[in-house]
């Protein structure tokens, strides 16, 4: 008799689509080790009307049709919504010359938080919270329903970074968007004798994701790909190549978001130190800075964040390149 | 024939009892102008069991028996819970030898947010909400449940101050609490134009409350009402002014949150300015001071509260007598 | 044989002229209690050439000659000068058709901290620094120079509040324009048990200086001084109580500067509480608020300063009409 | 007939010795390109004590009698001194049995910036300040001292990073010891257009010092030269090389200080880049970070620092090689 593989792990995708944020959702609808129950949308990429219409366009585009999409927080926790216009273009997903609409993929009434409450109190094993923009709607859950916390297995997060950052010299984008929803959950994720919940969490910097470099070999191989998911997605790679070396001046533009689904996918994707991690939230020049201890930095601290370090980049292509020709 | 009263306004009291919260569930629940829908309850003067423990025992001894009553935040959204036990006692509720266990009034399993909600939506009429605690529940609601916003009448919060606090040099004890979830709170009140949400909001801060003095003879005047409400008033009464004497070396303690309630029942009851209010969340010895602009301050500012600043307190204590009449 | 006096105690004026410092600078002038060694300038009311402009002014109409005068800093020690031309007018020392140019006085060479310094040295007793402006020079002279610490018998500075400011809700003018600067001194201020140099001060803050009001009795008194002082300071009371009415919307302005040389001469005039002051440096809304400790709020921090509280108004201002009687 | 050397530059070193710090002491006196006018120290590495006599010992060893030594701040500008102990000893010099007394070092009477600010006032042209520490008496001096700026030919520090500090995550110790002193001098390295003194000023961070790595062929090379500053200084490396393996688990220590002085001596030691360079003072996780903005990220900000980036790390020993060889 043939060996069983174990039953998909439950995951919400939390996003802000956004290139990388598609091929984050593309990368999970296409493992069979995962099963993507929610999608939740919220600011930060684009506005909340083009990130929720990217997901829905994402789930349409690669013919996914039975994951329900929430909108969730249209503005940080306490900051205004400056979209990354400039890296993802007007709508947050340039390079089609004009997006499909969605098909088959309505918008579910409910806002996100209740959307991933009820997900995860139907769910029968915890669920894996997979956040790809700013963490304003993680906060929310976990501010306003305590009691969901036990069915929420891990919380895999793109965003900060262990040395310097993207919008400003030490914060990335997802962090400086919205600190304080970012210190809510790093605080959550502290043990329960440190005065957290004891949540799992694992930090995607971009230290790990600038590893997940779209070189011309990637493309190339996504290009290769028989499908719509893959004609849409290499519009989206050489989008994202071309603000990327304008505005970065990076001769490849790093995929950052699908590497958190990779993790959930297969831990051993990446190598993590567990540490401890603050969030500045009072800098006048670096609010949104993840404070990394990494040597003897973190002696007597709460170890409060497993953070990615290395990353199998062949296998992340590999993984990638594998959900894309499972889609449609 | 007769002239009908207006239908009472609808009300939810999230709060953290606490002994004034106590007299502001009974100013509200003894008054023929509002109709309590729910009490939610968060960790401030005391632990959320205590709180929570503390709400349905003011519902009991007052023979409130229809209210549902859920628990909300156990810590700030990001800073660890600090009980006022020297103000309000180790179980938040000090004075009576012990307390009664309450009766027929059982908790609610949803969580604060949840209850708040389903309220929201469920009612007929906006709802004003009436936090007298720290606002960690609201602004979770606000950010976790969008949808429920334009079910909001108004927010009428007890806390922060004008001038001087009672924490520190210039933070009163609610907003210091939890400085980011007052600054949630206070940007949704701005205009939708500044990037708020536009809701109505009210801040009855310690320049106000200061007014609302328990002296010897408004103890009097509640020990005369023959009820077990007022007996257990009075009891509560003594060891605040007790407590106040002591830690604040003030003569005759001030009865803070009821005023909120008054304010619902009659907005006569004291004057406002409407003006531009902030929370500092960032400083290093004035976290939670809210920076309210008088005079021309505010010029070019968004006007995003009404501050109360003159208690007319005759007019407070007879409410409060009553409604401890009223009450069994 | 007639009682001698004492001899009269040697002060140093570090001041930013400005209507209310004209009068600190005549109030010691003319008193025979103090002994006015030198007079240094500050960029603050004005830019650092108006000031110190107007300090030579204010001693040449006063016929005071043999006083030094020299320039300190033209900026805040890490933040921009921002001058207050609102309440002082473009050359901060708005009233007169024309200013005078003031013969005898030249300005000295040196830096206001060499002045300060060499002043010091020089004394045969230790000498009272009065700052009556933002606190940047007497930080840089605190860090420049240890030596002279030894030589500085208080320090009286006119700057602060216990409540409201008058910039923003909680920061006053002299506070809020070089934050930085004002904790080093009141970090020099702690005993050196806690850090500091065990250096005597006193802070005068708004709540104590809104008591010195220019009523038009008061100017009526100045008026009747029949000498070239008195027309001029006239003058200069006129402007400043037509700007306080207008921005600020007070009937008479408070002459804040010169309660601090009245408490050189005589302690008695005003009362103050030894307390615990800290600056904030940091907040968002509050830099430069002063947190200043009461009732039991300093309980087990080091107390670093005398707070000025109440102000015997009838003796402050005889000591005003005093010595303008006893100039030119 | 041989051509003449352009005269070499003036120099003044301002410390707090520190192992490293010795040698940038002897890398500045034993190269015939600089010219040491003082030393002047400061609390840092050790207590303002144990820096002075440091500096004193550092000359003595090496035969050097014609530098004044002056102390300056034993404390930063408004925090307290924390010694990095773990890394210097307890004597801030660990390493030799006992350290030596000085002989013909004798400390001078005037204050750090008093002989700082003489010897800018007395030389023959611009001096660079070449400080190895906290920025504590570098800030006092341009507070305090602004008639002696045009006098400064250029200041080159040892502090900062451009991505990890080895303090806390983002902050290096010089910087994060006194923050808001860095503040004052990189805002004084701003044009005047944007509100500065214009100072050429050069950052001299962890990222290039790290490249300063005392190998074990670094020890070999001063072990051959035969004298006593060659066998003092051994002594410190060894010491230094295993604080550094135990606390930041580095095999070699980098050997910072000096490489501001080589920079002195031959600008062509390290590659720069001139951008924007911001200090946060205000972070609760992030004080003292120097915030580097590289890439575009400086778009329309004003340029104030050089940031050293890349060492030639050859020609760097062979400065210090030749130094030591030139000394008694």
């Amino acid at each position: 008799m043939a060996p069983t593989s174990p039953p998909p792990t439950p995951v919400i995708i939390d996003c802000d689509p956004g290139h990388d944020d598609v091929f984050a959702i593309w990368l999970a609808a296409g493992n069979p080790a995962l099963d993507v129950r929610a999608v939740t949308t919220v600011a930060g990429n684009g506005t909340l009307e083009h990130t929720t219409l990217n997901a829905r366009i994402a789930l349409s585009v690669a013919g996914v049709h039975n994951v329900p999409v929430a909108a969730g927080a249209s503005q940080p926790l306490s900051r205004a919504a400056k979209p990354a216009a400039d890296i993802h273009g007007a709508n947050a997903l340039g390079g089609p010359a004009t997006l499909p609409e969605p098909t088959g993929v309505p918008l579910d009434p409910r806002s996100a938080v209740d959307l991933m409450a009820d997900t995860l109190l139907a769910s029968e094993s915890p669920v894996t919270l997979i956040p790809t923009g700013p963490l304003t709607n993680i906060a929310a859950l976990l501010a306003a329903r305590p009691d969901v916390v036990p069915a929420i297995r891990e919380i895999i997060w793109m965003g900060g970074a262990v040395d310097r950052g993207n919008v400003t010299p030490y914060a990335e984008f997802n962090a400086w968007a919205d600190p304080e929803a970012a210190e809510v959950v790093f605080k959550a994720a502290r043990s329960e004798a440190a005065g957290g919940l004891g949540i799992k969490l694992t930090m995607v910097g971009l230290n790990v994701t600038h590893q997940a470099l779209v070189t011309d070999e990637v493309i190339a191989r996504v290009e290769a790909v028989d499908n719509a998911t893959a004609a849409f997605g290499v519009q989206l790679l050489r989008f994202f190549c071309k603000t990327y070396a304008e505005v970065q001046g990076m001769p490849a533009a790093p995929l950052h978001d699908p590497v958190t689904v990779a993790i959930a996918i297969d831990r051993a994707v990446a190598t993590v130190v567990r540490t401890h991690v603050d969030v500045e939230t009072r800098g006048e020049f670096t609010a949104g800075a993840t404070s990394v201890y990494l040597l003897d930095q973190a002696k007597g601290k709460d170890k409060n964040a497993d953070v990615a370090m290395q990353l199998d980049v062949q296998r992340f292509w590999d993984l990638i390149v594998g959900s894309v020709e499972r889609l449609a």
